[in-house]
């Protein structure tokens, strides 16, 4: 059963049938980031759980968790550390290698964006199979980041990426779940 | 002469020489939104002159207008607007090539994003040529929307984008200026 809440940011999604391939429903969240009601209630329950603690960072994956992660971090009061596709970043970087549903490909931080024991929320707007997340947690890892949560509004959870990241110690916060992908 | 608001932004925001190409200054601002103070304040100076205003949506282009833009809109209690580059939305869209510093590109915008009349901000994280602002203004002008404002963290004098917005009859609103480019 469904919450409020959940209903609510449910009414505010787009299914898009078949996208970007036969059989996938795309969720959306464009309609959501567009009604202000929504998109205001998101970020407030995003940051809900960690009202409180100390955050020193807010690491937004390119490029709905830069959305998300800008507002969260202003809203905290932390930084926020942008984790980009390959090639996009000026200064030093660290680089990672990621699984896609087909193939791989490679994501960076600037290798100064976080120092070691900063603690650090990861955002990304959907949590599927989890690849591009575990990509995500190993680059902040690798910098001695300490991985406060890692949160996101929709989570696909018949993919197993929550699994995934809770597996690797990872605390995950989900605004609202979805049956299939 | 700078304002204590510019030094401190100033001081936040890395300058890499010769990046992308020889004799280009880069104006690096991922460590300002790092910095959580920088953070906080750029963003409370960008959504200072719109307290008070009726602002329905704050459309930022891809990809640093994005942290920008998110922040600005959950603290205006507004929507948000991707303005992304072509091919990357899911639904139907109207797109607008603009010039870049050699060639053009295409940018797109969800057709259903701005209602006719709704008041709506523009936000990057620079304006230099203004070439892409511009294609952003020209999306959201077909639309219908009522620009009240397009905002940028630097701006580039020397570059003209400023004035070639405001020629458009838009409302620009920087917070520090670079000599050069």
């Amino acid at each position: 059963m469904k919450s409020s809440l959940e209903d609510f940011l449910d009414q505010s999604i787009r299914t898009i049938p078949d996208y970007p391939k036969p059989g996938v429903q795309f969720r959306d969240i464009t309609t959501l980031l567009g009604n202000a009601r929504a998109f205001r209630r998101a970020i407030d329950e995003l940051v809900h759980p960690y009202a409180g603690l100390k955050v020193d960072k807010v690491a937004g994956i390119e490029a709905r968790g830069f959305i998300l992660g800008g507002a969260m971090a202003h809203q905290l009061s932390s930084g926020f550390v942008p984790i980009r596709k390959k090639g996009k970043l000026p200064h030093e970087t660290v680089r990672v290698a990621y699984s896609l549903e087909y193939g791989v490909d490679e994501m960076e931080m600037h290798r100064d964006a976080v120092k070691p024991g900063e603690r650090v929320i990861l955002v990304d707007d959907l949590i599927a199979t989890g690849g591009t997340a575990e990509g995500a947690v190993k680059l902040l890892t690798q910098m001695g980041a300490d991985i406060v949560a890692a949160c996101f509004v929709i989570d696909l959870p018949e993919l197993g990426g929550r699994k995934k990241l809770e597996a690797l110690g990872v605390q995950v916060n989900t605004l609202i779940a979805f049956d299939g992908h």
